[in-house]
């Protein structure tokens, strides 16, 4: 067998235990909230048959799909197939032949396929959160993977703006659990489509909020310029801008945008349904609750409000984020299905807990205890004794082999473990055993019947 | 959009919450033990290098990797290239310009290769646990999937028998936390080797191990006939024989092997680690460790004590097993790493569990209390009340919208969510709210302030 190169694919990563146990800290949170919250967890498979995810996510998103060979391409029945249907794929087109199947995208996606096969089973509304990771073939770069994870929760088969309210309170009960401080904005479709009917630019909705959207990146200027291009007016942009500059809390906001949309029907509606959210008791230790206009959302399918997350106190990118949809599973084939959804940066989540050192302490969930191996009969009742231990949850562990005290001791340096139980001749003689707090340096002997309620936690 | 065909890839699973709750309550038992074990949690990446992967489970294992089609090959300046090198895999050969990367077929290769990246960085004895999901392109089947999750914990960098103690009792806590009756059953390559030799035949000793492997299956007569057809003489098959029919308990067994085996020091060898894992004190509830010696484990890569376990009551396939290995890592240039490690079968384990109702009523974590909508201002202070209730880890929900009671009990009912709260004009006139428990039909008014204090889970 030749020697092969050691590495794993770009774009990927390994989590080592440090790692694990912080992400596990933040999806926790967020699971305990989701569950509290009354959504229920669902799981789907890695792979999709092709045909579920193609068409889905726009010509470039196509492209960023993972395709899973089909096995068994040497197969003499099938491989003349195979050679011509590898044309397709050359051509950049698709085949069953060669590809049956590839990796989830996202979880929108397979939640979609998931509600239209089960829609008969299902109670609605229906609340379900899910999270799992995705691929996609994108070029990587710091902060963007090949493999990720998404933390998705959506409530479907409901029009109640109270789905609404909802979010907006289960993302301040996670920011709080997890202390971060945030801004939750949000916005509505509604009154982004009124705008462009007040341009009288209707047809142009699309391409006025992606432009919106990029506005935090690129700033007014470039904004303008954008509008431009798209082949807006003087009059036009102004409008545009007249928007944009709205301001004062959000009561002011409302005002302001009414003398704006006027009798704009949709518009009104828009204005109606995030007052009807803003104006929800709303009162966190670390979360706000804002009207932000100039909240647009690049992607096309949300209809009505949208939400974004931004962390305090760092410079990074939205944590979350969601909206209102109308149509979750006409794709599938079944039409009139509307519901609203969020989701958590998770990466980006870790990223502005390491930074702002909100991890806690206990995180690292490595062994309290370290019992020496001090010879035969000494480590079996070691051995005893820390099956005790581990039963009521505390995390010990026996070194394995008997060695000098020295080698012992760097171990438990090394993995940071706060304790050590020395049980050598004497103390099997004596019935006790000897605790050592490596932080404090202080020993103690008890009895060894003593030992399961000594507190190994401070 | 063309209409697509609703289904998923044959051979995977969507897990609705009931299923997701019963698995996590499985996979959270075993974490919790690992945990208290001292075993730190490993993440890596479902793709790997395609090199990583090939030759590693022989050619039957090579031809049941998923492997990812590379993007981009419709590219103008690698499709030439691309043509020619999809013969190789039409001839069943691979080709890095094709597929780049394949999905992880097993836990422990990619456990293998993540130590050889990290060798210089690790605390060794190196202790971790790995619960991720796998993919094979095997034929579907019942109780066979394409991707299924598999669950390793493994000790390397260590030759001391401490360690297989360690498992025999991690496979102990784990069964009794859940409440499956076990058999833990050990033998020892070592033994086996040692008979191969006996047998005058140590050529012989994979085709042997194989063999005795199937045992369970195939029955002593057919066992012979393939000992037989694998060329050993009626003198062997009675050395064979003799073996497989030593019995009595642990201390009986040892003698009898100990006068087959002789003088041959890689059995005797054996045998006294045999014995020094049994001899350990063991007790446990609902688990018990005996030495079986027509265990075999079909692999090929252990070297010395090899485990099996059995569930009690139910007639199904063994629920986990393990052995010590001689070098993980040789294969990536790392030599001189030996190591044990388990594994669990979370699928058969929860087939188990459902066949003998031993999944506790509480695994199904869905909300407490349902919250009625009876109005703008009733249910925004209902909405206040249930945040309270989430806040302190009370499964809530409110009615999405206002409507008849009846289709708010019948939602409580699908749910099954045994409380529901009563707020209406005159409750929220008053300060209070009435309670039902729908199990019970009970009925009772309290204060609104009382509510955060008041015992759902009963």
């Amino acid at each position: 067998m030749s020697k092969v190169k050691v590495g794993i694919p770009q774009g990927t990563r390994d989590f080592p235990a440090t790692v694990v146990n912080k992400r596990s800290f933040i999806t926790d949170s967020i699971k305990a909230v989701f569950e509290a919250s009354g959504f229920q967890p669902l799981e789907t498979p890695a792979m999709e048959n092709l045909d579920t995810l193609m068409g889905k996510y726009g010509e470039e998103g196509d492209r960023l799909i993972f395709k899973i060979l089909n096995n068994g391409l040497d197969n003499p029945t099938k491989k003349e197939k195979a050679k011509a249907e590898f044309e397709k794929i050359l051509e950049g087109k698709n085949s069953a032949d060669i590809t049956e199947r590839a990796l989830r995208y996202d979880l929108t996606i397979p939640f979609a396929r998931y509600v239209a096969m089960h829609y008969h089973e299902l109670t609605f509304p229906y609340k379900r959160y899910q999270i799992q990771p995705v691929w996609r073939a994108d070029r990587p770069q710091k902060g963007r993977y090949r493999e990720f994870y998404q933390c998705d929760a959506d409530i479907v088969g409901s029009n109640a703006l109270l789905n609404e309210v909802e979010f907006a309170h289960i993302y301040a009960l996670v920011f709080d659990k997890l202390r971060i401080p945030v801004e939750i904005k949000i916005n509505s479709r509604k009154i982004l489509t009124a705008l462009a009917a007040i341009c009288n630019a209707p047809d142009k909705l699309t391409e006025l909020t992606v432009a919106i959207d990029k506005l935090d990146k690129i700033g007014p200027e470039k904004l303008n310029a954008e509008l431009e291009s798209i082949g807006l007016n003087k009059h036009q942009l102004a409008i545009v801008n007249n928007f944009l500059s709205i301001s004062g809390n959000s009561q002011e906001k409302v005002e302001q945008l009414k003398l704006l949309m006027k009798n704009n029907q949709v518009g009104l509606e828009g204005i109606k349904e995030i007052e009807f959210v803003v104006n929800y008791p709303f009162q966190y230790r670390s979360a706000s609750l804002s009207i932000d206009l100039t909240l647009a959302r690049g992607l096309n399918y949300y209809t009505g409000i949208i939400f974004e997350v931004k962390a305090g106190q760092v410079q990074i990118g939205s944590i979350g984020g969601g909206g209102r949809y109308d149509d979750l599973t006409g794709l599938f084939g079944v039409p009139g299905v509307p519901g609203v959804g969020i989701s958590f940066g998770v990466d980006r989540i870790y990223d502005v807990m390491e930074e702002l050192q909100l991890f806690p302490a206990t995180v690292d969930s490595g062994s309290r205890v370290l019992f020496f191996n001090l010879g035969e009969a000494e480590s079996r009742k070691s051995f005893e004794l820390m099956q005790e231990l581990r039963r009521s949850g505390v995390g010990a562990e026996l070194f394995h082999e008997q060695t000098k005290f020295d080698k012992q001791f760097k171990y438990a340096e090394k993995k940071n473990i706060p304790y050590v139980v020395i049980l050598g001749t004497q103390e099997l003689a004596a019935g006790t055993c000897s605790i050592k707090n490596l932080g404090t340096g202080k020993q103690e002997t008890i009895n060894q019947s003593a030992l399961s309620s000594f507190n190994f936690n401070s």
